[in-house]
């Protein structure tokens, strides 16, 4: 079947698609329920809450001691000590069966109720006793004195808490002091998820050629959750009009608000729209938003009930939901918008938006006693801009860019955000080892992007702690020249290990490699490392010295090498390609060899040290970090890990003279 | 049975308590578990997961297009457009059947695998169709472009996310996209709640003369909860040796912590230790803590479990367990102490401690811009306490006072706090009404205080509103006296409304009452109002008039009055009193007197105004509450309220010259 390609011709602004969503439908909550004070936590109060019996509920004795007339021990001093009779004893629990008259007093425990004739309480403290039945009295006690009146903290007809009030564990105590057991909350939207794409497979079952995993339905049940909504599943939908069709009108009638992904860009398979027409008025009402990403976003409504159609890319699809369905959700379920769900950021650099289209910016939230906002770059697709993001922010559809330290609005995905130590850089399993020691106490962030991104990342301030092990041909020394080329100022070098890097190959050699230039000559599937990385500098190196020898240009060299282009992002990554065939060849550390069974001739003994910012040099996580490169235990690990040795003075500060 | 009263001679500080349980127990989760990613949410991961596909699994286009050879489309522009045959079409999630040669082209859909032959494509709005099966192309494309290469995202080995990681939508989205379903997360710890004290009654059921319902149970039940554990409410001991001994007996079985609350004081009915020291080895390892309140704080260790006793009062329980308990729960569940769980404030006035024991004092929290911590006076049995507070802060031992303006850490109860309207003075039906109607798009926390209570909360910022009804028995004149004689210049006073006050009584007004002396002189019990508000300001000018005329001192009718310290806090409350005969009158507004089908005489007119704080008066929430006072839908209410009548120039802001 052909089908019609859509043009988005009417693009509105967010606010304006909400104002046509008020048009046809009241954003609140759809109903109410009884639930118990166990399952109240974070429900919304339906109803003001009115106290039905006082607090006390009697008059009762803050303290442990006698219940006493005031009047009895007016006067009463350390040298002029009052006798008392002890006539009875009131437990907490206990309806008092004697009452106090005059020189006599009770004995009563704190909570417990003030017998009659009683109108004071003098601590056990500032009494003595004399025998079984006598006490003396060291102080005065004032009229009322350590009693808690009845109904002098609420008083029956007292609003305990209100209609719309989120329940805490405060307010779950102050309901249960009044008796109240079961309380009326707003009940859950019921909300629909499905993802729609012929390419989409369920996670959990094999991925055959072409398919990818469905990774929307999970994001959007999980922000539903936290939203406060009561999210379902209801499968992966194909791009055939008949089984949407019915899949949407089996939703309509089970659910109040239905979030599907995919199928909405005005390309091949756009059936979304059709459908959405067709099964009932007003229909769809927002055929696209002047945001990027979300242009092909649609809202419909049908029967009273809203279906948001969001982008398929899950970077992409998770921002459009926490701008638009987000509050729509929370407002349903009678939850105001929480604060703490945006939070104020600084940007490190200018960043660009699009002219006329509202533009949502994934960032990374990093603390530096104010929260930095570093945008995310990939594509949208990108699981990595997907775990590294915390938020967005928005470049608004009139402002060509925010200008560099401006301060922004950032949208969390989740108020789990940030770390407390954002390590990035250089990809190594030693060091992965000693991060794997410091999470059993801090959170910690650890980002591949190689050598040279994480010596930049220090420099901007994006980060606390990046591994370097970047070769300079001329002076032939590691990381310092590095350095001072880029002016790196604010940060000092922590002096690391030695590490052994090679060829790797797998067990027997199967291509007789021998050396570097085999790579080039013999017919081998090669795999590259990322560019920046210590590593790629390491290959280009080689390559240029070859190059030069042969007296032709790199770049030839590069294009007879097949792989050249097909970049890994950490040893692990380069051999598991070696390991199971995806290449013949790569280059890698000594102790990856080891771990993976593959071969390894040694190319180049290099230096591994850290670069730390200055900011984060006196905090906790980068001193225990110094701490334990200094320690015993770790110059033992590097002792045994193959092809690793600890340089001279080892976890030693250096401040580099630029 | 004879109870010996155990003496705390070994107080110790919070954290020496800590030394001690981590010399006996390691405070690490305790198993792991796989669940659903659909149950994955907040949970912490308890290994690294390491992705088993690449991401794109595939080489795939990343926009609609034409799947071309880059080489055959070099050169071409607007004015120089390249011809190419459409061989064939690929959808996204199918195989390519064909490939690309030489000339040709293959349409190709956003996320469909690159057919053989291609290495580019080029995107549709830079192609027209010229026929069926030839389109033209006016860009050239460089070779990969619009292509996502395979694993150029996450190559198969890398680690896609770290044990210990709390798992986030964004995290549940990264390990869809690797295919996993299910994931190994830390076990919750299952925490045994119980309550001790004869006093303690269920919530739900009645309470008998000297009972009180048990709080603690669920306050910490939702706070375990807040804090990944899983807690089970065991239920309400006995101050009984035997019945304690059994419950504890068959928790240490059963669960991995028990909390209780009560039976801990050094007075009466203090059981807990003995049993506890009975138990097993080492028992009770903590007799006390140094804090305030807190000091009866147990803790105790039984075969490697925890056992904490936090002190009976809600307030002091909440606060122990937030700052002993809480940690220790998070740690056992994987859990970090939450950045968000303690926020920095200032104080608006000096706040003392005690003297060698670290002092927790509870706060509310006001946003001025910044945070703003008000101590919660009341004691710590008060309900009002509880829900009015939002944390608390920390005086340390060694410190006498915290200084005014000085910042602090506030240990929230719950990330829920504050509010964005805070009202607070005088309790008025009808400013109930109003609020209920803001609470719609605003949380708005009311504080019945009184009218001058209000007022001083308004002098020192910590309240937006509050409602004044301030008779100056010298002038005669209601409000503006009283924000000149305590000189209140940092806010506005807006005109409100008239109500009337009046004698409130039972319907065929069974004690003949017919004007206030009578409730001086007959045998009546009389309800009063809290210090500080209007009504009791009233009440006492009228007393102090009849006073002189019968030349006696005010205090002498005081003393005459029966009820006259017996203070209710709202208008509601004194009706209700009256209405159910736990008193025979009282002084309230005719509108109460309505609603409740009482008997009105009619004492005074009064003026009810608003003080509005100049830092809110620019914020929404107030612009709408003002907004709404000048409304017709406003007028028309008061004009149909008994007793009440709007004040000429209702909602005009009047700057008072002081």
């Amino acid at each position: 079947m052909e089908i019609k390609r859509k043009i988005f011709h009417k693009l509105v602004t967010p606010e304006e698609a909400l104002e046509k969503i008020v048009r046809y439908v009241r954003l609140k909550p759809l109903g109410v329920e009884k639930v118990s004070l166990e399952r109240a936590l974070g429900r919304v109060l339906a109803e003001n809450v009115v106290a039905k019996v006082n607090s006390p509920p009697f008059d009762r004795s803050t303290v442990d001691g006698y219940a006493v007339r005031s009047i009895d021990v007016a006067g009463a001093r350390e040298n002029n000590p009052i006798r008392l009779k002890v006539v009875g004893k009131v437990e907490a629990g206990e309806i008092p069966k004697i009452s106090v008259e005059s020189g006599e007093a009770v004995e009563i425990a704190t909570g417990a109720p003030i017998p009659p004739g009683a109108d004071a309480v003098v601590m056990v403290e500032f009494t003595r006793k004399v025998c079984e039945n006598i006490i003396e009295v060291f102080k005065s006690v004032s009229l009322g004195g350590n009693i808690s009146q009845t109904a002098s903290d609420v008083m029956i007809g007292e609003v305990i808490a209100y209609k719309g009030t989120v329940i805490t564990p405060q307010i779950i105590g102050a309901l249960a002091a009044v008796g109240v057991s079961r309380v009326l909350v707003f009940k859950k939207p019921k909300v629909a998820i499905l993802s729609t794409g012929n390419e989409l497979v369920k996670p959990g079952t094999p991925l055959s050629y072409g398919k990818i995993y469905d990774v929307n339905s999970y994001t959007l049940y999980s922000s539903v959750l936290e939203d406060g909504g009561d999210p379902e599943i209801i499968g992966i939908l194909p791009d055939s009009y008949e089984k949407i069709k019915e899949t949407l009108s089996y939703a309509l009638k089970n659910y109040d608000v239905i979030i599907t992904s995919g199928s909405t860009s005005a390309g091949i398979g756009d059936l979304m729209y059709r459908v959405l027409d067709e099964l009932g008025s007003p229909g769809v009402i927002v055929h696209g938003l002047n945001v990027k990403p979300g242009k092909p976003t649609i809202i419909a409504i049908i029967n009273n009930k809203l279906v948001f159609g969001l982008p398929g890319y899950p970077v992409s699809c998770l921002m459009n939901y926490n701008l638009i369905v987000k509050p729509i959700i929370r407002k349903l379920a009678g939850l105001r918008t929480k604060k703490t769900s945006v939070v104020k950021a600084v940007l490190p650099f200018r960043v660009f938006g699009e002219k006329g289209r509202r533009t949502f910016v994934p960032v990374a939230l990093i603390r530096r006693g104010k929260l930095i906002a570093f945008p995310v770059g990939g594509d949208s697709g990108s699981i990595a801009r997907l775990t590294r993001s915390d938020g967005f922010i928005v470049v608004p559809e009139n402002t060509s860019f925010l200008e560099e330290n401006s301060e922004v609005n950032v949208y969390l995905f989740s108020e789990n955000y940030g770390s407390d130590l954002e390590v990035i850089g250089s990809h190594c399993p030693v060091l992965e080892k000693i991060l794997d020691k410091l999470r059993n106490k801090f959170s910690v962030r650890m980002l591949n992007i190689g050598s040279l991104g994480g010596l930049l990342a220090i420099k901007r301030g994006e980060a606390d702690i990046a591994g370097l092990h970047l070769l300079d041909p001329e002076t032939a020394q590691y990381n310092i020249p590095f350095i001072r080329k880029y002016n790196v100022k604010n940060a000092v070098l922590v002096k690391g290990y030695f590490r052994e890097q090679g060829i790797i190959i797998p067990k027997g050699n199967p291509h007789k490699i021998r050396g570097f230039e085999d790579i080039i000559d013999k017919n081998v599937r090669f795999i590259n490392r990322n560019k920046g990385s210590g590593t790629r500098v390491l290959i280009d190196i080689l390559i240029s010295k070859i190059a030069e020898k042969r007296g032709v240009s790199a770049e030839d060299i590069k294009r007879r090498i097949d792989g050249y282009w097909i970049e890994a992002k950490t040893h692990f990554a380069v051999a598991s390609a070696v390991k199971y065939g995806r290449a013949d060849v790569g280059v890698s550390l000594r102790f990856i060899a080891e771990i993976y069974g593959l071969e390894f001739i040694p190319l180049r003994e290099e230096e591994y040290d850290f670069l730390i910012s200055l900011d984060a040099l006196n905090e906790e996580p980068v001193k225990e970090f110094i701490e334990y490169l200094r320690s015993r235990e770790f110059i033992e690990i590097l002792n045994k890990t193959p092809g690793y040795r600890p340089k001279d003075g080892i976890g030693e500060i250096v401040r580099i003279n630029l």
